[in-house]
This record gives structure tokens, sequence and C-alpha cells, in this order.
């Protein structure tokens, strides 16, 4: 029944598409909010011609302040400016093309009770990240869609594998379960493309999802029911490029909407050049310039009717699915004023909403420099309080892998002074990116415990990628690392959901993540606790998280040695302390003249 | 003749202090000025039971705030505020004793003119720094002093080989001629220790130049004279700690003068830890209160009277001996809020004097901590303006060890956005403390000249050990490193003053060094030009040094091939020149399509 609804709605909004596609091919966004903090909005219309057709809005509430035309006549951009008392409803655009005359009734919607409150994101959450293509497949029907180019073939590590908006919302409970507070999905809009898009980071059309993960009142309707469960969800934003089958790059809008692939050709990838006091304009350029990938174009936020377009899109989605916040996917490589701007406005619609950029840099400082308060040379203030941490996710791997030393993760995180919120960084153990941790570190059972333990217990806000919490352990390239997850696909004979035929390793990892995730979610020194390191010694680590009421002793002992520690190194944190209640083991332990640990081992105690 | 004039000289200042010491064993500082920014003075009065007199100043223009007593009976601290308009002259400070009264006529000289005005220090400067037991022994009279511990000794290479004070002197056209501008010694000062004191970080006396490199006098006649060359002289500040010998270990003016050994131990010499904004009170403590060597107790600024007597002690030789700048040793290892405090007191003395501080640290954000003008974290503000560049001395050797990557310098450079100052950082090849780079660039002759250029043409102050300008190459441990000057003592068979029995690449060298250092001098762009650097290629390094009227271009070709560069790539700087002169060769190639470079070799051009 339920699936018949959805249908339903989804051929509603079609419907309702193709109405105003009688009157144009593109009217970009569809709708707006009366009510918004901004009262100018721009509407994009797409047609033959339709630069010479004279376009009015009689309406008191709706002021038009210009059209704006490009070199295309295909295109007109309307600007503007809702009224403040402007009440929910439509306005009619009238459009007159010599004799003939055409109408649309563009809809100004109700915004919802407390739009603009975005909740706090903080070292309590856990955010799941889910290659929607790749998680679970409820409706089969959707893989192959009408239009769409590739078509769907499971057997192909980089083609589409059915993956659906269902799919997650039918294991919200797993997720849930687990312990995780946030989903974020890779981008779930249109990626229609001949191939290799399952990713979604290759944009067809920035409105829309893509329909082989269902509609857009589909995915409104998961972020409401993780909202139902407590949950968020935070959406990936693209700023930097769409895909080469985007529609509109059949017929640019201004030659200038993005950068010449033929003068910049691929980016050179050097995140350090954007900061760099001495870049030279050539590098600068062919960064941000240069394409992300060949069917990539690059965007140029130099036109300000782009810039205009993007910014309302991110506004759009928010409002649209009362998203909790986003994911800036390859942040420094869009034009750094353009990003300032699109901040701006997001802010003054949502203020305090939670913004996370990928900033993918090995070395605290390049990371460092996008959520500062200014540095020396370079006075930069990007405003962004949460960066993807790259650089401690690098030290966590060459801390933990076999023969590692723990001394990496201690000293990445004495830089902390050089960024403006390292609380609020995004710590991850792996990604869609990156090989799975498992794999990286050697398929050691014991060095994935200590790296977990330390990622769930330092600083800064939790990211886990699908399916690591019971080992997944691909590595080498990204179609092989997204993974399908067992038990997603019906045919699967492995099933996480059930725990039919998971390995006891790969049982007793979900129930150790399991249990650690869902104490993590209770403990106040995890969420916003002070947190006190100590230098390491022989590859033992020992640091504090520390609340008003709660005080959280981690030994990591990385060695290959039983070890035990005197206990007065320790004294101006646990002085009064009698007890530590092991998390894991629910052991306690007296706080007496020492304590023993034993090789390869973490330790998460609460003292008593 | 001279000789004699000197020795007469240190004679009276000798008898000076004699009658002085009839009164009390020791008065400190032995004199002052009038005329000073701040008008409080601390005499420190040391003598048997001084606690016990009483001390009386009876000058109308000599107020006595306060007479500060210790726990040692032996310490009065005598608090003065000199009027504003008092005169040079003396003034009498009566020493009661039960009957026994004693009188000492307390000098305070006149400021010589502009005494407050301190040259700039910009990236034209190259500072020679000299280990003065190891350059040149003029006086070996001097090299056995009646009441100094260690006796002199050539053949032990941690000992006191003899060099003086007049063998800098004497050489100080050699130094001017290698195209120099500035001498920085390790310190001068008395370390009167039984072994291993000849590099001078061991103090016995803050106030005493040793006596086996001459008299304080002699000291202040080699500033006069490098001022006479227009050149400067950077004095070596020791805050962190004394010599175990100092005088006043035997009889501490109070238990908290110094940091336990017994608690503390070593220094863990952690630098990291300073920032750190999660540090445990215990490694903090380890750090700065912990010793730097066995020999060398920690000073603890936590005790006013001590951080008075040495901010005074720094004061005193500036203005004494018209010393031109500071370089300050080890210095994340005092107090930082002490250090605070000196800079504040020395910079209302003689605004904008250089000091730079040795942040010995691998990485650029730990350096950039002492004098950016606040990070996200800790906005601690040191308020220093130079400081030592030893994450861009690790990369350069990095980058041009034979099989190294040009890219390492490269990218240290781009986090110069963390510098407050990075134009002001004190950038060196070698220094008293590490292997000669000759020896690090595994006597590699062509790697050497690369790293001689990027060092003498890219950002920043200079540093120059002695003798590497002709391929010293010791390496291992300090006093090897700390070789004699060849030609110092007279029974040298080779010397580099007279070039005799130098080799054909020693030569070469030198003359090398001597052309572009001199040249550097006459370089604006060199001095305050805009770096620009271009992302290298192939292990190939362009950057270019701009000024108003000057541009330059190095490139360094790093790799073991010879290559062919476009040149359209730099056209954003070159575009409008049509010809380059190479600097180093004097010929001059023509700016057209492209430009050939040798395997392992480095260019300087000026653009013409």
């Amino acid at each position: 029944m339920k699936r018949i609804h959805i249908l339903l709605t989804s051929l509603c909004l079609v419907l309702g598409m193709l109405a105003q596609a009688q009157a144009v091919k593109r009217m970009e966004p569809a709708f707006w909010w009366v009510g918004m903090q901004n009262r100018n909005l721009q509407i994009l219309l797409y047609d033959n011609a339709i630069a010479n057709a004279t376009i009015t809005i009689d309406n008191p509430k709706i002021q038009v302040k210009s059209y704006e035309r490009t070199a295309n006549p295909n295109y007109v951009f309307i600007n503007v400016e809702i009224a403040s008392d402007a009440t929910p409803g439509t306005f009619p655009i009238q459009i007159t093309r010599g004799k003939k005359q055409t109408t649309i009734n563009y809809e100004l919607k109700a915004r919802r009770s407390a739009a603009n409150a975005k909740p706090a994101f903080t070292g309590n959450d856990a955010i799941y990240l889910i290659t929607p293509d790749r998680f679970a497949n409820a409706n089969p029907g959707d893989d192959n869609v009408p239009g769409f180019l590739e078509p769907a073939d499971r057997n192909n590590i980089h083609g589409r594998h059915g993956g659906d908006i269902q799919g997650i919302a039918n294991h919200i409970d797993y997720i849930k379960n687990l312990g995780m507070t946030t989903v974020w999905m890779n981008p779930m809009i249109e990626n229609n493309q001949p191939e290799y898009s399952y990713h979604g980071y290759a944009p067809t059309d920035f409105y829309a999802i893509d329909a082989r993960y269902g509609s857009n009142e589909e995915f409104k309707q998961l972020v409401e029911k993780l909202h139902q469960n407590d949950m968020k969800l935070v959406k990936d934003q693209i700023f930097n490029h769409c895909g080469s089958y985007h529609w509109w790059m059949q017929d640019l809008p201004a030659k200038d909407w993005i950068n010449s692939a033929e003068k910049y050709g691929r980016s050179n990838f050097e995140n350090m050049i954007v900061s760099d006091p001495h870049q030279s304009q050539l590098d600068k350029d062919q960064h941000y310039r240069g394409y992300f990938d060949t069917n990539m174009p690059d965007l140029n936020y130099e036109n300000h009717l782009l810039a205009t377009y993007m910014i309302q899109n991110s506004i759009w989605w928010i409002e649209y699915a009362n998203i909790d916040g986003l994911r800036i996917d390859t942040y420094p490589y869009s034009d750094k004023n353009f990003l300032i701007d699109w901040r701006t406005q997001l802010e003054a619609e949502y203020p305090g909403i939670f913004v996370v950029a990928e900033v993918w840099v090995n070395d605290v400082p390049y990371a460092a420099f996008w959520n500062s308060p200014g540095f020396g040379y370079n006075n930069y203030q990007s405003g962004i309080k949460s960066i993807t941490d790259f650089p401690l996710y690098y030290n966590m791997l060459d801390a933990f892998k076999p023969d590692g030393d723990v001394y990496k993760v201690y000293k990445a995180l004495t830089m902390d002074f050089l960024y403006g919120h390292a609380e609020n960084n995004v710590i991850f153990f792996d990604n869609h990116d990156v090989s799975r941790s498992f794999a990286v570190l050697d398929y050691n059972l014991k060095k994935y415990k200590l790296a977990t333990v330390f990622t769930f217990t330092t600083r800064g806000i939790l990211q886990w990628y699908y399916g690591s919490e019971f080992l997944m352990q691909e590595s080498a390239n990204h179609g092989v690392i997204r993974q399908d997850m067992p038990g997603g696909w019906e045919q699967d004979s492995c099933n996480v959901f059930t725990l039919e035929n998971l390995t006891t390793d790969q049982k007793e990892i979900l129930a150790l993540n399991t249990q650690l995730l869902n104490w993590r979610k209770t403990s106040e020194a995890v969420k916003s606790g002070k947190l006190i390191q100590f230098k390491p010694n022989s590859n033992i680590y020992v640091y504090f998280r520390i609340a008003d009421n709660e005080r959280i002793m981690v030994i990591l002992n990385n060695s290959d040695y039983d070890k035990t520690l005197p206990l007065n190194t320790y004294n101006e944190v646990i002085q009064g302390f009698t007890k530590a209640t092991n998390i894991i083991t629910q052991e306690a332990v007296p706080l007496k003249d020492s304590i023993t640990v034993k090789a390869n081992t973490p330790y998460v105690f609460i003292l008593n």
C-alpha cells in the first residue's frame, strides 16, 4: 500500500512539473517560500528564445527588480523581491512571445514552524555515512528508469547496483541501534551520466533526487522518518562542479558558467596552494579552475548568476526537506569568496546550522586554514566551524598499524591550537574515498579495536562509513571499497541486519561498536568534556575526557607488551577517585599505586 | 700598543670592582643609566648577613621603593626609582652593620646619544655565527686564567681551544668581505665550569665576559669595531638556565630561584607541549621546569626577583655594549609569561629591537606559535617577530640531499601563512648544534650549491655558521662540528684567511658564496621583495623575488636531467622582459619560448 502511495505522490509531482513545462522547458527553483530572511529570489527560465519574450509579474507582493539576460537567448533570470507580508500561494508569471501568451503560476509555500531552527552537532554525534547505491535495494523496480543512461549491473564494481531511499528507510532501526545519531549519504541528486556516476558526485540536475533512488518526496519522507527516530540528516552538497551530462551542458547559460577545460585542464589537486601566501596565479587557477575529473566541468562562481543559483539550491533543499546539516564536497576547490557569500546567506536563514567542509589534506595547517579565525599572513575567514579531520585520520592509521607508534595521534592533537574549533572537527575511521581501515591496519583485530576506541573517545564529531562496524575490509579502488551492504539485496546469503552468516569476529566487533557507540551517546565527557593528554611512553597513550560530573580515562596500550603503569603520573586528574570501571568489560579496578594493562589492548574507564 | 691599552683598561675595571667588593661580595648590576624608560632599578647585594644590615640611600633623585629580603640572609634586593631628571654621577648606598658603616658609590651613567634606536634586520642581512672558542686565538696568553677551572686543551674536542674576542676582531675584514652584515657569537659570558663549557651555554656569571675571551670592555670594543664596519652584533641571551657552577648556586637567594632537579629531572624536550591545548600539567612542568642538561640548573621565573634580575641583565648588556639584537637561547623552555614581561620591558627601552627566538621544532605550527598574532584555541601572543626557521632548514636538507625532492621546500613555504612574520624568520644553512650541511648533503658539491642558492634567495634573514663557506664538513658530535677555524691558530697549516692550503673546491665555494652574499646585499628583491613560487615539476623549482624595480628569477634544477622549460608558464611575472642575466655567470639569455637548465644546477637570473 505504502509503495502505491509513494508512486502516486511521485506521479503528482511529475505531472505538476509537466504542467509548468508547457510554458518553459525549465524553471528553477520550481517553487520558493514566503518568510525567508533574504526576500530576494532569482528565478531561472530556460526555453527557446525566452530572452526575447516579454515577461511580467503583476502582483503587489512580488516586485521585479531586474530581468537578467545572457549571451544565450534561451535563458532569462528574473530577480524578484518578495514582500515581507507576502502570504503563501501562487503568483502568475506572464510570458508573452509575439501574440502567444502563457502563464506560470509560481508557488510560494508556507515554511514549517521553526524552520530556521537547526539542531547542534556535538562530540556526542556519530554520523553514519552511506553510499546509497550500495546500501540496500528495497525497490528493484527502480533500478532501471526510462531516460536514464546507465543500466543497473551489480556485477560491475563501477556500475549501479540498485540501492535506494526505501532501502535506507527500511534499515533506520539498524543504524539507530548501532548507536548512530545522524545519517550522511553520498549525493542522491540526479547523476544521469552514461557510466560511473553511482557515487553521486557528477550531478546532472541539482534540484532532483535521482529517480533510481526514488523521488524528492521520498527523500523528504526519509528525513521525516529520521527525525521521528531522533536522528538527523546531513546532505552532501557539491559546489565545485557538475556532471558532464548536466542538462545545461548542452546549452550553457553563459560561456563563463564553467571554466574552460582547454585552458585549465585537470586540477593540480594541491589544496595547499589556496593558503600559500607565495602562490602563483597559474597554480591557483589550475587548482580551482581545473577539472576535478574529466567528466566533471568546473563551475565558475565569478558568474554571479551561477553563484546565486547554487546558493539558492542549497537553501532550497534545507527548506524543502528539513535537512539538519550539510557536508560540502571538495570545499577548497571552490571560489573562496563565493564560499563566504554562500555561508553568510545560509547562516542568515539557518543560524548555527551544522556545516562540515571536506578538506582533504594531510597536514593540520591546511585544514585549520578553513576554520580558524585568521592567521598571520593571510587573514582569510571562511567562517566554517567544522572540517573533515584528514590529518587525524592519517595519523590514526599510522599510529595503530602494526608496528605503529601511538605518539602520532598524540602529536597530531597537539596541533589543535591551530583550529578555531577542533572539537567540531569531523573525525572518521574511514570513508567512501579511502581503503577500509581494517585493511590498512593489516586485518589486525587488536589494532582495529585500539583505533576504534581512539576514534570513539577523542575530541570531535564522529563519522563512520557503513559496513566498517563489522569489518568490511575492502581496499584499493573506489568501486570495491563501496561494497554492497550484505543483506541489502534479497539474494544476499550474508545479512548484517539479521546477523545471518556473519563470522564470529564480525559479530564481536559489531557488538563492541554497538556497545561503545550507545555508551558514547550518554557521556557528557565525550560530548563536551575537556581532553587532557599525557605524552605517550613506550607506545602507551593515556588521556582523559573530563566533564563536571564525569571523568573518563582512556589507556591505549599500543605496544606488544603487558605493562604496569604507576598511577601517580595522573594525579592531577585521578586524585580523589578510588576506583575505575571499565566501560567495555564492566570490571572495576582499584586506583591505587599502579594499573596493569595488556599488550595491544584499549581501556575505557569511568572514574568513581 | 693597543694590547697594552686594553690591558690597562681591563685593570681599571677590575680595580673598580675590587673597590666595591670591599663593601659587599656582589652587587648587580654594577652600574646603571639615567634616562631609561623604566625608571625602576633592582640592585642585588650579596654579602654575609647583609639582610641584617641597615641600608639607606639618601639622595633626592633616588627613591627607595622597597628592600626585599629572602629566606637567605646573605641577599638584599633594593628597589629604587630613579628620578626622570636625575643626572649621571654616583649616589651613595650606606650600609650599616652594628657600628660598622660602609658606602658604595653607585654609578648612574649617561646613555650614548640615540641609545634606544636600533637598526632593522631585513632579508638583506646575513648573520655570521661564530663559536668564539673555536674561531681565532689572537691572545694565547688568555687561554688559561687563574681561578678558572678548565685548562685549555686544543686536543680535547670538548675542551677549550683558546679562541678569543681579539681573534674575532682581527678577522672582521674576512667576515665583511664574505658579504656578512652581522655577527652572532655563542655566549661569551663567563662559563667557569670544570669541563665542557667552551660552548658558552652554562653561564656562571651573567654580567661578565669570560676572561678566556677577554674583558667586558674588549667585548664592547668589538661591537664598536663592527659598527665602524657597518656591521651589527647579535648577542646570545640565555634565560632558561645557568651553569651548575654559577656563583649563586653555592648559596641560592631563595629555594625557588631554580626548579628542583629531584622533582623535575631532565626536560622532556617536547616543545610541542607548550602550545598543546590538551597538555597535562605534568608534561608541561617537566618541559619547562626540567633541566636542559644535568649541569644546567633550570631558572624559575615565578620568582619575581629572578625575573627582574634577568630582564635587567639583558637590558644592561644592550645599553653597555651597544648591542644591535638578541638571539634568545631555548626560547620555548622558559616561562611564557616571563617572556612577555621581558619583551615588553625590552621594547619599551629599544622599540623594534631585533630579537630572534631559538625555537627548535620540526614542524611549522610549533614554530609559528611563537610569532603569530594568536591562533584559534590558544590566544597566546608572544610578540616575538623572528624565530629560527628549523622547519625550513630540515626541509631544505630533505630537498637537496641526493635523491631528495625540491617539493619539500616548496611545501614548507606554503605554510608561511601561519607565521606572523615569515619574512623575518632566521633561515640557516647549519648552526653550532647540527651537522655541517655539506656532510648531510653527502659531500655532494652540486647539491651543496643548490642548497646554498636556495638559502641565499628565499625569504628570511640569513644565518650562516662560520666555516661552512668553504665546505667545513664535520658531522656527528658537537665538539667536532664546532671545529677550529683553519688559520685562527698560529700553528695552523691551512689558513682560510689567506687561502693557504685550501682545496680547489673550497676556494671555488668560498668565491661563489662571497660573490652571491655580496650581490645579495645589493638586491632590493631579496631584501624585501615578494616571493612567488610555482609548484615544482620533475624536481625543478622556479620562484621569483619581486621588488618595484627588480625581478629575480631563481631556477633550481634539483633533478639529474637537463631540462627545457617552456617560459609561458611564468608569463604572469616575466611578461615584458626580454632577457635574463645570470647573476652567477653574468651570461645573458633571451626570454623567448623556453629555457634549458642543466641537471643539478641552480640559476639566479635578474630580468631585464
